[in-house]
């Protein structure tokens, strides 16, 4: 059975405001659950259809009616976690970082921590109009790997600003990505907003402006959708530092 | 002002049933609208809030209330167009093509369609079970793109049965695609299922199998998003043309 206040509670952490009071985020799905489980995250209770074997006080059984009366989801599966939102850890610049520059869609949000965690990258950061990565939907669409990438919310300028390591950059009018000569292993791509791209600011600051380049016959103005840039350029970073 | 049949007409163009019996499909949005009027697609009628100056018989002004009992996104945006859908082209094998084995969401199906239309690849052929590219939210997604891309829906296992160039698949255990050797200017990019990849049926009949290798700590079992792969392998693909 389902309280009164833990279905309140719940609810709540929909919204950011009450996931930063309360320091809690909601993840669901048995296979999500399953795998936040393993990681580092400090469960804080279980609502499910079929026991987990946890300790008691940690696991409520409920029925799919109560479920679907919690559930963020259209089609609930199984289970509904409550989790502690972890400390994130310091940025390691040794390393190829990726930063977002206000992306502001949850699909989006989950599909690059996905590929992150696809290619080996420790570190994402993000501007503070970038969506919460413990938004339900981004959540569910990291599908575990938000477990496994170390995700800071900073004022993205200030940050670059500080920093010395190549600062690389999605534009059109980049060199070509394919035939660059200098994609570090070291450095920030730095992925822009999904209706207007990298913002000025951000953009004065990137040392690096690559470009991918068009085959079809679209025109100029338009775009890749921001997951899809994402993931070819990791790929094309990753991929020379197999050939290295 | 809207008819009542127009109204039905409209509603009814939500389900793939009725688009194949009446030939027609619905696009949302003045830019998309924009876009396919300039394609070769036959339209039937705009709705809109501003005028678009197309012959009488073709334009209908209508009010944003009006719009919003019509529209099939949430913010509808100052138009709705109804256009006629049209005959697939017949496929050309000299080209690198793109075939899907039921790829069931809208949403992958029209970000691989603009995919499609990025890298130049002109002709994606879909299993029967493939989501239909003129569900409303695929022509969302598609954003124009859907006007420069040939789709045909057939028996994909007859059609791969009767090819003579090579078919590609993304399989875990395939060859490392950024190491492969001999990534054709022709052939055939099979992808695969969100739940299930390529059926075993069509796996029978690939050529080479080829895999995007993973760099991070991933367990066995977690793939990337078919569009992501998408992306990634016709990235790579492609590449390789500007090097020869």
């Amino acid at each position: 059975m389902l309280s009164k206040n833990q279905i309140k509670l719940i609810n709540k952490l929909k919204l950011k405001k009450h996931r930063v009071e309360s320091n809690l985020f909601v993840a669901e799905g048995i296979k999500t659950i399953k795998e936040l489980l393993q990681s580092d995250l400090k469960l804080q209770h279980v609502y499910a259809t079929e026991p987990f074997n946890l300790e008691s006080t940690k696991e409520t059984l409920i029925s799919e009616t109560d479920l679907k009366r919690v559930s963020f989801l259209t089609t609930p599966n199984q289970a509904l976690a409550v989790f502690e939102i972890p400390k994130s850890k310091p940025i390691d610049l040794s390393q190829l970082c990726v930063a977002l520059d206000d992306v502001r869609d949850p699909g989006n949000l989950g599909t690059i921590i996905r590929l992150c965690d696809w290619f080996g990258i420790h570190n994402l950061i993000c501007n503070k109009g970038t969506v919460d990565c413990f938004n339900p939907k981004v959540v569910q669409a990291t599908m575990g790997s938000i477990t496994r990438v170390n995700i800071n919310y900073l004022d993205l300028e200030s940050f670059l600003k500080e920093i010395d390591v190549p600062i690389y950059g999605a534009f059109m009018e980049g060199e070509n990505v394919y035939t660059h000569k200098n994609l570090s292993e070291t450095g920030v791509l730095v992925m822009g907003n999904e209706a207007n791209g990298v913002s000025k600011t951000i953009e004065a600051l990137i040392t690096e402006k690559i470009a991918i380049p068009r085959f079809g016959e679209l025109k100029e103005t338009e775009s890749l959708n921001v997951a899809t840039a994402t993931s070819i350029l990791l790929s094309e970073f990753k991929r020379r530092s197999i050939e290295m």
